[in-house]
Order: structure tokens, then C-alpha cells, then sequence
């Protein structure tokens, strides 16, 4: 039998404001990634957080991000040194771990936010910085890696057990990179379209472009969205899609 | 031979201001309380603060603070939760836990900064809230206490190995607790006087207070501070007083 | 015809973050109160406010809180100097009027923040030093002060326009001080009982005890929560039912 | 009698940290610029720094930055609208009036800070922002501008009163451009050298860039650093050139 993760962004608020509808999406998602407080999240909602997905049986991932409240890590941050993002990927994988040890759980992978991912998908120093940082605390961490992008070489080099991960809702350019958000149809939004093609990229390990041409991809983790009332009905979707394909939503095992 | 331990806050800056004499103080101590985000501190701070340290053979502690960089921490906040101080300092410890296994070094203890402290030494709640943090991270690290306060409660009651401290430049009421600051005499400033006085400390076991009552006090530990010129002075004479009685300084170990 | 002011605290997001429902508080209030950027609120969503606030004809006033995002304002901060307080007050207001002159509006009062203000009902110094920084940037600022708080009697030092504010939804001791959170039935829910106690309010300057006493008090301003959906239904209930007493709601003038 | 400014960033601490050496610069500046608390400063800092400013005669300019205290408003951040800039501009701004006020001075300039002006000065859409910001809250401030930069044209578009900046100690390409920091030779150290070089730029209104080649360049104001003790020195060693050369120091005039 087949079987996929579909992981989710979770623990995204800070303080007194909330983000996105965790307690729907962890229904649905069979691995977590627990903003560390650099972009979102703080110690109490962290705690909160491991707690919900130890109570559901989910795998629990360090989501780390640029030192941007304000900008909830979106926003691009140059002028950074190499070990200076080595040291805030270590600083925050080390944060959840402290929470996660004092909530009986424990910290399985580690996945970068927003800014500090899309930067590093392009940029070999970040995203060596970011592998650095990861294997400087625990070499066994499970490296998520956007399919086709420079943080699967930095992985690679850096040694780290990896799982790729692709994106229910958005599109995907010819040579396997994302579609820019700057330009159109670069999210789906059909839940259906969607859904089937997930299915389809698990069934088949590829996924069609937007010209229409097959792309083979690695899928081992699919990420869903959760920060907006639709997107719980498109990952409601997907898991019901899978389900329906005979694919088990299950979380990944240390890559291969 | 007799031992004690000379302990001193370190790695207080934030991005590119600093504070204190880290170099200076880092000769004189023999465990060093690094800041951890919140009230002082970042992830490149604590990455060299503890290179520091493991560099001169220095021990290395969390030195968790409320979250309030603009009032570094020496603030009393109000309405905190139980569980709300035990996931702060959770959360800071974590943070230096990674950053220590990425330098090649380990934390050994914990001690509580400023108005967290301060709080916690008069406040049970806060008390034991630190010290469930701590347990709930790691068991086995060394809860740095100041004697005779709430501290030393709670740390027994979570059967926390602790370490007793006193500080080297504070006047002691008849009761065993530091004469307020807001009272004369509060802090001392003659380094010969404080050197005699910490001497006297270790050999005796026993502090003189402002009405010159012997107090039996427990001293693992002593507290130095580097966060102006003349504290360096002081310390210094402190570390050749002890040299001269005969008082090895070396980090303490695991408190009976 | 009778007049009063309905007062709401708006503009409490961050960042990619939001609090309460501005679009619907914004059609029952006649004056608003906005965040400021130090427990809430950012220079964006500041200017959003005071453009619809501006767009609605609605009064906009500066809410000055303790600096304290992850607390959103709510806990008291211990060790702050007169000064200070001052300061912290001069600057978030000056913000303000810079961001409503941008946005071809104008800042016509003051009112404090959660612990800022709780802190100040009760402690002399604090309401002094509310009111000097409000005087200090500019004299004919009017102050919101809480009906027989210390904030009545700094006001009245420091010769700032007053207007008094009840809150609809919470209970009165027999002093005419607030029943303290802590205790049951301290806030009110029943929309009717609360919209029925605002007329009366009005009507006859008075309101009703726990214990059944009517005391005197003068209301020039009532404030409306909006950070909870039941908060706006009530609001509207409070809106309805002095219209249908003839009231009208305005924005209050300079105090006498 | 030919006169020149002399302006110098200040109150750059923040809380319990402090930066550079304020009472030493504000003899030898003629008009400072005050952080804002974006990227450093506090309410507090910026109280003493403008009675200090007033103490001493010397003009107050507000000095907005990036919102990043951890990187001192140093790296440039990506992502930003126009709108945003142009409210952040405008919230620095008033809050520094506010406190002028309070303090009894007045802001009568403003000038970006590190990496916002870095970067306006190579790109128009935030150079507009900058000065629609502060057009928006008082079209009388005087814009400090980088002589040749993009900030130029933003600031004759929005028709700013304008003084043009040059640095003391920074090496010029020859299209008037200064050397980028990555390049060696880009910061000038010899203080006789720099002295020199100022005197000539005032009395013949031009630059010798790195070429040899006469640049011409308006000079309204000359930036001096003092976040070394060495800049300190070579501070004062312009200021007295100047006076040699018979050029006296005077805060800046509105501009033509």
C-alpha cells in the first residue's frame, strides 16, 4: 500500500492573536511544523502545539524562520551571514525540542518558514546555512526539502535524511520549480483539480506542469495549507481523495 | 582543598550592542549564566559566548529572563501563569541546548535572571514554576539557587540537584536575604572588603549581616559581575584572595 | 436631546495578525481608540483605522499601552519611572497624530490601555505620568478617564479636558469602582440587561451596585468591546436601544 | 562667510544598551539625527537626546529605519509596499515630534537610516515612499538627501525642502556614487586625509573621487560617525579644520 504525509504549518499565532484553524487541520495532516517564535509562535502556543499532535499521534518538525515578527517571515532579510542562520535554525530546533521533551514528545524534522525557505530554494549559501544548523544539533533530523530546489544538494552535502516535499496548490513550472506567486494561476484553488492531483502525484511520482508537460517528483510529504477557510476544505479533499485511491496518509519515515 | 565556584552573567548584548566585559569577566569565572533571547542575548551571542567558555574550560549555564529585551528582564511582569513561566524557561534552556551541542559544549545548569529571579525568590508560584521548566527539559541539570530563598523550596520539591549561591557584593539582612537595593548599603564597593568577605564565605560557611550576626549560609557558588569597569577590579580581587587561602576555584558539581 | 459617546478599542492586529471585528465595531461606535504599536497595532494597520474611522465620520483617539506585544498589553509591568510612563505615552500619541495627518484626520483624545490604565486607576504616580505625557505633547488632547479612578484626579492636576467613561458590560462595587475580574459576575452578558443599564446610565447619570445602590456618575463615554462576535451583537443592543430612548450617539466634545 | 552642517546620528542605544558616544559628538555636530526606536532608540533615549540636542543649540532631525532592532536597521528587507514604508517613515517621524514637543524642541529634518536609505538611494519606489511619509505628516521638514542618489529626485518630486549630504569618511566613484563597503578603500581612516577632504569639498563644492577625477558635488551637510572612539577623533579633527579654514558650523537652512 502506498502511503504519503501531508504535513501543515501549525502553532502560528503569538500571544493573545491566533493564525489559521489548527484544531481542523490537525485532523488532517499527519505531520506538523511548530512556528519556533522568530516569525510566530511563542513557548506557551509551541506547548499547546506539540501537545495537540502528541494527542493525535502526529510528527512534530521545527519551523524555523527569519527573526520577523512584523513581517510573519515573508519578507526577504539580506546582509545575513552563513552562521548567522546556521545559529537562528539552531537557536529554534532547540527551542521545540526543550518544549517538545517537556510535553513527552519529540522533535522528528525540520522545515524552513516563508522567507527563509524561498530564499534558500535559491541561494546555495542560505540553504547550506540552514542544513548546517540542522545537522549541528541532531544529524538524525529529517531534513524537508522543497522537490527541485537547492535545499535538496544542501541536504545532500550536509548528509541529512531528507523527504521532498511538493505542494497540493500550487503550480509547477516545466523544469519542476513553483510557479511565481507574482504571476497568475501560480495557486489552485479548485478543491477537486487539486485533490486529484495528489493523487496523482503520489500514484505516479509526477506531477504536470503548467504547459501540461509530466514532470517526474519525488513526493513524499504533501504540504497543506490552513491559514484560510477554504484551504481547510482543500485538505479536507485531499485526505478524502487518498483515502478514496487506496493511498494512506501516514507520517514519513526517515528518508532514504 | 576547599572549592568554590565563581559564576558571572554573560553574552547580555543584543545584535550589535553589548554589554559588559565578556572577555575580562570569562578569566575570572569558573561558570558562566548565559542570556538567552529574552530579556539579553541572541543566537550569535550564545554561539560565541559558549565557544568562550569551552575554550577557557568554563561550565555553562541558561540564564532564562522574562521576555522583555527593553527592560533586560529586571522588571516584574504581572499575570503570568504557572505554565506560562515553566514553557519561558523551557524554551530559553532549549534554545542554548542547541546552540551548546552545535559549539561542541553542554549545559550543565540553570539560574534564573533578574526580575524572574528577584520574583521567584519571594514568590512561590514563580518558584516552582522555574523549577518544573527545568525538570521538564532535563532532570538532571543543576538548579542554581539563591540561599535561603523560595528557590531552595522548590528545587527540592522537584528534587532538582541544585547549587547554593551567594553574591560577593550584596549585604545580607540577619534573616539570610539580600538587604534590598533600595537601601543604603545594599551593594558593597570596596574590593578588598568583598574579597575578605567571599573568603570568609567559603572557609566559614557563613555570611556577616548588616547588624554583624554570623548567618550560616551555604555557598556552592558565588556570584561575580562584569557589567561595569570596576566590577572587573572587584572580581579579580575576589579570584586572588581566594588563591591566596588556599580556595580552589572550579566549577561546581552536581549539589548534594 | 441627550447625547453620548460609545467608545471601542480598534486597530489591535499585527502584522499579518488581526484582533476583534473593526468593520462591524466601526459602524456602532462614534469615537475609537487605536492601538499604537507597543501592545498592538503597527503603523499599517493604524493608518487603515484612522482612514476608516475618518471615512465614518468617528472620532480617533490614541490607546497608549506598556510595551508588550506578547502580553498584548494586559500585564502589569512592575519598575517603570514616572518618566518613563511619560514618555511611552508622548511617543505612541505622536505616532498617531503623525499617522492621522497623513491619513487628513486628527487625534482628539487619549484614552490608556489594559494594565497601563488598571495600573493607573489605582496608582497615583502612574496616572500622573499618563496625563504629563499626554499635556507635554499637547494640552488640548481630551482624557478618557475611568469614572472615580485616579486617572479623575491627575486629569484634573494636570488641567486636561476630561470625558468619564462607564463600561457597559461590567458590574460596579458600591464605590463606583469596578467588580474586580476576579470575582463572579463581574462582566455582564445578557445583552438586554446591558443595553437597558446603558440608558439608565444616561438618563440618569447613575448606575446600579452589585448590591443594589444607585450611584451617581457622570458618563460622557460608554465603552464597547468588539473582540468577541457575542461583544458586537451586544454593542448593537446598546447602539438600538439608545436610539430608541431617544439618545443620540455623538462623539463627546472637550470635557467642561 | 562660507557655513557648513555637520550631522551625526544619535540615541542609538536602546533600553540598557547603549552605542557610541553621545556627549562627545554633540559638541562637534551641528544638527543630529535621532533614532526612533525601529531600529534603535527608546521613548526615553530620545527624551535625553533631544534635551540634549536643545542644550546644546543643535537641530533634531528624526532618523527612521527598518523596523529590526536585532540587525540595527542594517540589512535590507525585501517586500515591503510603498504604503508601508511610507507609514513607517511617518510613525518615526511623529513620535519624535511628540517627544521634541514634550521636550520642548523641535524636529526639523529627516534622514533614512542604513539599510532604508541604502536602499532608497538605489531604488525609486522606496525613495518615493521615504518622501511621500514625510510629506505626508509635514511638507516643511527639510529631506536629508544623499548627494547624487535616487533620494534627490524623490525629494524634488514631492517638492521637500532638501540639504545634500556628503560623507567625511567615505571614498566616491567617479560618477559620484560613494565606493560600496565591499570594495577596499571605500572607508577613508586617515583623520588628517578626511579633515582635508571636507575643508576642500565645502570651499570648492566638489570631490575627488578614487579615480583623482573633480566630482562636483553640493554640500549642504557633512555626515560625521561616532560609533568608534577613533571617529570621535577624527570628528574633531574636521571641526577644527573647518574653523582653520575659516568655514564656520551652523545647522543647515531650510533648503532652496
Amino acid at each position: 500500500m502506498k502511503t504519503v504525509d501531508l504535513n501543515c504549518d501549525l502553532g502560528e499565532g503569538f500571544g493573545a492573536w491566533e493564525m489559521g484553524n489548527d484544531a481542523a487541520m490537525i485532523e488532517l495532516a499527519s505531520s506538523v511544523n511548530v512556528a519556533c517564535g522568530f516569525h510566530a509562535g511563542d513557548p506557551d502556543i509551541m506547548r499547546r502545539t506539540v501537545e495537540l499532535a502528541k494527542a493525535r499521534g502526529v510528527s512534530v518538525g521545527a519551523h524555523p524562520g527569519y527573526r520577523d515578527l512584523h513581517g510573519f517571515g515573508r519578507r526577504p532579510i539580506a546582509g545575513l551571514k552563513a552562521s548567522e542562520i546556521e545559529n537562528l535554525v539552531a537557536y529554534q530546533i532547540g527551542a521545540l525540542q526543550a518544549i517538545a521533551t517537556a510535553a513527552g514528545h519529540k522533535v522528528t524534522h525540520v522545515k524552513a518558514h516563508g522567507a527563509l525557505s524561498n530564499v534558500a530554494c535559491e541561494d546555495d549559501m542560505t540553504a547550506k546555512a540552514i542544513a548546517a544548523g540542522i545537522k549541528a544539533v541532531d544529524p538524525s533530523l529529517i531534513f524537508v526539502v522543497l522537490a527541485n530546489s537547492k535545499l535538496v544538494k544542501a541536504g545532500e552535502d550536509a548528509n541529512l535524511p531528507m523527504v521532498h516535499e511538493v505542494f497540493a496548490d500550487r503550480a509547477y513550472e516545466d523544469d519542476g520549480n513553483l510557479v511565481s506567486r507574482k504571476k497568475p494561476g501560480a495557486v489552485l484553488h479548485d478543491a477537486k483539480a487539486i485533490a486529484e492531483r495528489v493523487v496523482r502525484m503520489v500514484q505516479d511520482g509526477a506531477v504536470v506542469s503548467v504547459t501540461g508537460k509530466v514532470i517526474k517528483m519525488r513526493t513524499d510529504t504533501v504540504c497543506i495549507h490552513g491559514d484560510t477557510p477554504g484551504a481547510v476544505e482543500i485538505a479536507r479533499g485531499v485526505r478524502q481523495a487518498l483515502k478514496a485511491a487506496g493511498i494512506e496518509v501516514a507520517p514519513f519515515k526517515r528518508g532514504a
